[in-house]
């Protein structure tokens, strides 16, 4: 019997990472795409092409699952939401139904990216875990009890969207508040503060980088701090710090045995998380000091992927 | 047969209100005990004490509950960590069963304010909600899926202590973090803006006040709100916006039905509320702008209490 194959999609803030996958985990063919900027047809139609494209690759694939950075209403399986993505009243799974013929399945991404790390991951063994991912923006999911929250409408466990500044700067995209995490704490504040510090050092690596033309984004910013340029690597202690408060406050509210990070800006490792694990012990209440570990996703930045596919294969699961 | 009686006691950071009530709620006998700065051995001897007050009003009670601002380790009812009081690592109900002839149970003094909502109060009906307790600190709950919620070790929803802002003041107590939502807007945060305004304003009702040498607490500012000082209206309202946008963090991360906020600072009611609903309305992810509702607590400061008493109440059933 061959082994049964299903299609994961991790659809993020600006780009799309999909994934053949069998049931040991093993990733048989990768399908990427780049968005920015696109409206909602064109979104919905980039998924349906990288779809075929796996499948073209697969064609005994079982089911396709989705992973959106969108609230997620658990029944309908309809994007209630979206801060980065033009994907407000969509009826995601209804609409992809119809494209693929195929089962499809949706979950919000970070929830998906959770669960690949609950099941064979950073957090395999614990029943309560915080995940973030931090990208273009900030998605998060909350195990507790050895189950993925999803709140009153499946639309829960937005990390991203604690606020941490009340009276911060504007938060990204669609979402109204001021001073959340995302805007704070994310690959594209990574970015942001990159440039200030760009601007700030114009002899630095960091600087010579924005006067050669170049945009400044979370991975430039990374890729110089391993490099050992003083300003890029001074923009993620900054970030790590206000990381880590923030983690300090999810943890003192959901008493997780492990918090995870993933995401693209995870590519970031120990630069970023040793000041947020640093401000975290400072901050926490004491109890959890010791006890709770921040670490870096297993799957990096294909956890997404891989939680889509794991949802596809338990829904898939012979009877 | 007679109705099963049980007390219930509400510990809080600086008082304890407990009540010998009936299996249809109905408050038969309260007891109040006030402690400020009490050493361990004297506020376990208060509680004790308030204990044998109620027990000699209704002997035919059949135990007690307490509810404490603890940590409160679910399996063994140890107090693992208290921001307010010194009850760090002390084996609770394992100490109280000892000095008390009596089964004792005993939970987070805020889950227990949430029972008592939950079971008949503002978030009667709701599977999924939050409570905030507003008193010398800020306490908290989480309803999910029907379940209060509470992290790996019982010791998970100290929402009181998520970071709202990054770089804000240290917190109170035993609490080694900064801008705590405690911090910004507890009654103790209350009381302390209102001092602050007092000097701004010697001639408000709140200047009067204090130039006549009395301490500014929240409840005097409250008072004074009530009495229409804009100076006393003014610190309501920017604690209440403050709490808004906590709230708002909050709804983002757990999609709650309704948020109830309790606690002796809700005495403010909408002179407090009022900003809070504004702020939320402005800055929540808008699929949770129109249906989530920030309500008082139905049953007020007593919430605790009987929340304690329900826990002894359901503990207590007759096989």
């Amino acid at each position: 019997m061959s082994p049964r194959r299903v299609i994961g999609i991790d659809a993020g803030g600006t780009k799309l990472l999909g994934g053949v996958v069998d049931d040991d985990l093993a990733v048989r063919h990768r399908v990427h795409r780049l968005w920015r900027g696109a409206e909602r047809q064109d979104l919905l139609d980039v998924m349906v092409d990288a779809v075929e494209e796996a499948r073209a690759a697969a064609p005994d694939v079982a089911a396709v699952a989705f992973g959106i950075p969108s609230l997620v209403e658990r029944e309908t399986g309809a994007s209630l939401f979206s801060v980065h993505l033009p994907l407000e009243g969509v009826p995601f799974r209804a609409w992809m139904e119809e494209r693929i013929a195929m089962p499809v399945l949706v979950d919000n991404d970070a929830n998906l990216a959770l669960l690949a790390e609950v099941r064979a991951g950073s957090a395999q063994g614990a029943a309560d875990a915080v995940m973030l991912t931090l990208g273009t923006g900030i998605g998060g999911g909350i195990l507790a009890g050895g189950r993925i929250q999803r709140g009153a409408r499946g639309a829960g466990a937005e990390l991203g969207h604690v606020v941490v500044d009340l009276d911060g700067p504007p938060c990204q995209g669609r979402c109204p508040g001021r001073g959340c995490l995302e805007v704070m704490a994310s690959g594209s504040a990574i970015g942001r503060e990159g440039a200030d510090a760009a601007r700030r050092s114009p002899s630095s690596a960091l600087g010579r980088r924005l006067g050669a033309g170049a945009e400044i984004t979370g991975a430039v910013v990374t890729e110089l701090a391993h490099e050992g340029d003083a300003a890029a690597r001074s923009v993620l202690e900054l970030v790590g710090r206000r990381l880590g408060a923030g983690i300090a406050g999810l943890v003192n509210l959901l008493d997780p045995e492990v918090v995870v990070v993933g995401g693209g800006a995870a590519a970031a490792g120990d630069l970023l998380l040793d000041p947020a694990r640093a401000v975290f012990a400072e901050r926490v209440l004491p109890p959890h000091r010791e006890r709770v570990e921040i670490r870096p996703a297993h799957f990096g930045p294909e956890a997404g992927m891989l939680g889509a596919a794991i949802l596809a294969l338990e829904e898939d699961r012979p009877g």
